[in-house]
C-alpha cells in the first residue's frame, strides 16, 4: 500500500542527505545526495543498454559483485560519461564516503546524471561528501530528491509498504527522469531501499522482472541514457526471516515493487521535458505479453501522437498508425481505441475503421493533464501499460539550449 | 548523370497533370495528380511495412501482379486509411482513368495521402479525373508535384541520364514528403518513371536494394507512415535492348537509380515538417553495412540530436547516446566524430572522449543549412548515411494543429 509522503527514508534505517558541490549550476536545489543505510544490505542493480555508458556503471557492477551495499552517493550537473578519468572519479567518491561513514568504500554505490561529455573533477567530492556525510537524517529523503534532479520540474519520491514473514515491511525509491528517456534495462537514475531481508538473488531476479512492466515501459523522447541505473539495498532492519525463495513473501515484496515502480514510471513520464500531460496507453486482449508491451510503447513514443495530445487533437488515426507500425506480430484488422480521462471515455475508432465522435467532447477529455489511450487488438488475452507525455514548444526549447 | 530541373516527364512518352477535386483544402496548390505513359510498361513497386495500411495498397498491389502499368492518379488531402469503402473508392478512381485514358483499369496505379480515418467519396474523382486526362501534358510535372504535397512546403522533383544499350536512357522522380515519415520498404509517396526497357522481375529487385541505402535511411519524426509507397513505371521509349539480366545495362540503370534515389531521399529530409536544417549522418569504418545503416538512423532520428541541431549546439554527447544505443553489434570504444557543412570540419570526439574545441567555430559551421555528422568507429570497413531533420517549435505547431 503506498504511503503518503514516503521516500527512501520510509523504511527503517535509512537516512539521507544532500548538498551542493559546485557540479550544477543551482545551488539551492543542490546537484549532490547521500542515501545510507545503517547496516550493510543486500543489494542489487539493473543498468542502460546504451553501449556508451556512463563511468559509474562499470564503478557499481564491480562493486556489486559481492551483492551488498550500504550507501549510494550521486551527483547531478555531469553524467561523468565519455570522459577521461571518469571511473578513478567515481572510484575516488566511494573512497571519500566509505572514509567518512566508516565503510568498506566497496559497499559504496556510485551515480551521476547531466551533461555528457565534460570533465570531472574529484575537488567537488571531496569538499561536500564530509558535510553530507554529518548531515545525514531521516527528514532529507525530500532534499536528496531534489539534489539529483537535472531538467526535473519536481521531486519523484515513492514508499509503499508490505508484509513478509509477519512483519511490516517498507519499499522506498527516488528516482530523476525528464530528458533523454527511453528506458531499457535499468532506468534514468532511481535508487530503492527497504527494510526487508530478502536475497541478493531474489532481488536481482525481482529487478530484472519488474523494470520490464514498469520503468521499460516509459518514454519521454526516445533516447536511451548512457547513465540509466536503478538499484536497491535491502537492510533486513524490518526482522522478517531472509525471503529466499519464491513463495507467499517474495510475492508479497513482487507486488509491493511492482506498486512503487508504476508509481515512479508514472510520475517519470508525467514530468518529462517540457511535458503539460501524461500519457498512459493501455493495450488488451493483444495475442502475447511482449506484444501489449510493444504496441503500447509504440503509441507513447510516437511523435505525432504526443504533438496532437499536446495541442488536445483527437487525432486517433495517428494512434493506429502507432499500432501499426510496431515491431511485432498481430492482427490489426479489428481495433478498437478509445480516449478517456477524468472527464469520460470516448470511442474513436471501432474494428479499425473511424468512429463518429463529438469534437467538443473530446476536446473536454483531452483538456486533462493525464490521458490514456486505451486500446483494444481483439487478437488474444495479454495486456499491458506504457506511459509517456506530450511533446511541446518547451521540449524543443529545453533541447535546443541545454548545453549552452 | 542529374538533368537540371527534371521530373517524371522528362523520360520519354510520359506526361502529367493536376488539379482541383476538393479533398484538400488549398485549391491553388491541387490535390489530385495523374502521371501516364504512352504506352504500357514494366512496373514495380515498394510498399509501407506498417500493418495498418492505405486502401490504396491493395488495390495497387493487385494491379501490379501482371507486372505492368500505364498510369498513376494520386490525392493529397486524404489518407484514405481507415476508411470504410476504401479500396472501392480506389478502384473507381481506377476505373474513371481508364475509361478517360482508353485503357484497362489493371494498369491504373492509385496512391493517396492525408488525413487518416476520413471517409473518402468518389464523386471528387468522377469529377476531376476527365480534366486531369484532357489536361495531360510533358510540361506539368510540377504543377503534379505540388498537388500531392501535404506539409510539405516544396515540390521534390529529380531526374538523371544513364545509358543502356547504347541509347540514352532518362529516369525521374516525384514525391511527398514532410510528416510522419520514418520510412520502411517504401516511403511515403514516391512515383519513378524511366524511358528505359527492363523486365518487370529486375525493376522489383533494383527498387528492393535501393530503398535500403536511400529511401529507408529517411526519418523526419521516427513515425513509419501507413501509405508508404514507391512505384515505378518503364515504358521502354528510349528503344534500348530490354534490360533482362544483370550486367552493364542493369548496373548503369542501377546507378542511377542510386543517384536519383539519394537525390529525392535528401530533398524529404531537407522538408520535414517544421525543420530549418538538413542532417546528414554519415557513420564510416562499421562491423557490416546493416550496422553503418542502423547507427547512421539511430543519429537522425534521436529527439535529442535534432534539437541540439536546432539550437546550433554542438552537444556530441547525444550523438554518441545515440549512437551507443542502436539495436545492433559494434563496438563503441573507439569512436570519433566531426561535425561538417559548407563551413568547414570540426572534430569534437576522439576515441569515444572529448576532445578540445572551438565553441566559435562549431556555431559557425551549425549555422549552414546543412549539417553533417560525421562518424568514425574504428570498427571494420563499412559505411551508410542517414538524412534526417532538425526538430523545431513549428514541428510542435504543425502537429498540435494538423487535424483541427
Amino acid at each position: 500500500m503506498l504511503i503518503e509522503k514516503g521516500g527512501v527514508t520510509s523504511p527503517k534505517g535509512f537516512r539521507a542527505s544532500a548538498g551542493y558541490a559546485g557540479i550544477g549550476d543551482d545551488s539551492v536545489k543542490g546537484d549532490i545526495a547521500m542515501i545510507v543505510s545503517s547496516v550493510v544490505g543486500n543489494a542489487a542493480a539493473v543498468y542502460t543498454k546504451n553501449k556508451v555508458k556512463a563511468a559509474h556503471i562499470s564503478v557499481m557492477k564491480n562493486h556489486l559483485e559481492g551483492g551488498m551495499a550500504q550507501a549510494i552517493v550521486c551527483n547531478s550537473g555531469n553524467a561523468n560519461t565519455c570522459t577521461a578519468h571518469g571511473r578513478e572519479i567515481a572510484q575516488r567518491a566511494c573512497e571519500i564516503a566509505g572514509r567518512e561513514l566508516g565503510i568498506d568504500p566497496v559497499f559504496v554505490l556510485p551515480a551521476s546524471t547531466g551533461i555528457i561529455g565534460v570533465q570531472m573533477r574529484p575537488a567537488p567530492f571531496e569538499r561536500t561528501i564530509p558535510e553530507l556525510a554529518a548531515g545525514l537524517s531521516r527528514d532529507n529523503a525530500a532534499a536528496a530528491a531534489k539534489a539529483i534532479m537535472t531538467t526535473d520540474t519536481r521531486p519523484k519520491e515513492a514508499a509503499v509498504s508490505f508484509k513478509a514473514g509477519g512483519r511490516e515491511c517498507v519499499l522506498g525509491a527516488v528516482a530523476k527522469g525528464s530528458g533523454m528517456i527511453h528506458i531499457n534495462m535499468g532506468t534514468m537514475l532511481s535508487f530503492m531501499t527497504t527494510d526487508a531481508a530478502i536475497s541478493t538473488e531474489l532481488l536481482q531476479k525481482a529487478l530484472d522482472e519488474e523494470i520490464r512492466d514498469s520503468y521499460n515501459q516509459v518514454s519521454i523522447d526516445g533516447d536511451t541514457s548512457t547513465n540509466d541505473t536503478l538499484a536497491i539495498i535491502a537492510n533486513g532492519e524490518a526482522g522478517n526471516v531472509m525471503i529466499d525463495r519464491e513463495g507467499a513473501d517474495y510475492d508479497s515484496f513482487r507486488a509491493a515493487l511492482h506498486e512503487i515502480s508504476v508509481e515512479i514510471a508514472r510520475k517519470i513520464a508525467g514530468d518529462g521535458e517540457g511535458c503539460t500531460k501524461l500519457i498512459q496507453a493501455h493495450v488488451k486482449n493483444a495475442p502475447g505479453k511482449e506484444e501489449a508491451r510493444v504496441i503500447s510503447r509504440s503509441i507513447i513514443c510516437s511523435d505525432l501522437v504526443k504533438t496532437a495530445i499536446f495541442g488536445e487533437d483527437a487525432n486517433w488515426g495517428r494512434v493506429l498508425c502507432a499500432i501499426g507500425y510496431a515491431p511485432c506480430d498481430f492482427s490489426a484488422i479489428n481495433i478498437d481505441v478509445d480516449l478517456a480521462s477524468a472527464k469520460g471515455v470516448l470511442p474513436v475508432c471501432r474494428g479499425s475503421f473511424a468512429e463518429d465522435f463529438s469534437e467538443d467532447i473530446a476536446a473536454e477529455i483531452l483538456s486533462e493533464e493525464e490521458v490514456d489511450i486505451e486500446v483494444d487488438l481483439h487478437d488474444g488475452t495479454e495486456e499491458a501499460y506504457a506511459w509517456g507525455c506530450d511533446l511541446t514548444y518547451d521540449y524543443v526549447k529545453i533541447n535546443g539550449e541545454y548545453r549552452t
